[in-house]
């Protein structure tokens, strides 16, 4: 059997053999409006090929005024905050989070997650293992939330 | 929308609106051996109902001396500690546990938590929302696990 603890380390915010990576392979999903991004990380802990199960969890971080896309999908998010103060856009919410916070991001809801703390901001993210790409949204989805002033400064 | 943000409260370490639940519905499983616990209550932040997901997201907390059952399914576990100092048996190995440790448990895979702390030990877990129920250690697994030193403390 593999050795079934995976350590964390509290000075690198990390976990023993598990790669951080880009937050998505692609930058900006090929251009599309709103799929922009900056100074994330994914560190994947558990996919279902280890795990024997469908689900898979992941640990983004974001550095200060670091950001995601602006997107939506089939599949849904649970969150839960580990560090930092984030804020998320989730449908025509705007939602501030701390350490232990969780947020629920339902299908085909628009969303970004964004740090607005002076340190790192980071979560974990359960999802399905079989799930669909984001993408972007639709032009009555953009205008709406650009119309509201709530959401307009989220909206780019 | 339901509102998207689940807070969490620091000082009950709890969620708004999630409630503490006893770890097990049934105590001791009918009193198969190694099923009885102590000292363990389960809050369920997510089910794939409120999620249109397949998985489930669990925090199970251990007062001092709490413990789980020694158990085994088909499905996996996968653990992040959130609090205290922990102490897991699974398998034949004994991993101990302080918080963002990740832990996973294969299929099939004999397991028992415990609190070796002096404050409560707290995890999320996560899980396939379709699963099997919990069954007792068999035989050849109970005795080989009684037999070594190592783990025999974690064999009642």
């Amino acid at each position: 059997m593999a050795e079934p603890r995976v350590p964390f380390d509290p000075q690198r915010f990390d976990w023993a053999g598990v790669e951080r990576r880009e937050y998505k392979p692609i930058p900006g999903a090929g251009g599309a409006r709103g799929m922009g991004f900056s100074g994330v990380t994914r560190q994947t802990l558990a996919r279902p090929d280890d795990l024997t199960a469908g689900y898979e969890l992941r640990y983004f971080e974001f550095e200060p005024e670091g950001y995601s896309s602006l997107e939506k999908h089939r599949h849904s998010h649970f969150v839960v905050v580990l560090r930092g103060e984030g804020r998320a856009l989730v449908d025509h919410e705007v939602v501030d989070c701390r350490p232990f916070d969780a947020v629920h991001v339902p299908p085909l809801t628009p969303h970004r997650w964004l740090n607005v703390g002076a340190g790192p901001f980071g979560f974990l993210c359960t999802v399905d293992g079989a799930r669909d790409r984001p993408q972007p949204l639709d032009d009555g989805e953009w205008e709406a939330l650009k119309a509201d002033p709530a959401t307009a400064p989220y909206v780019f």
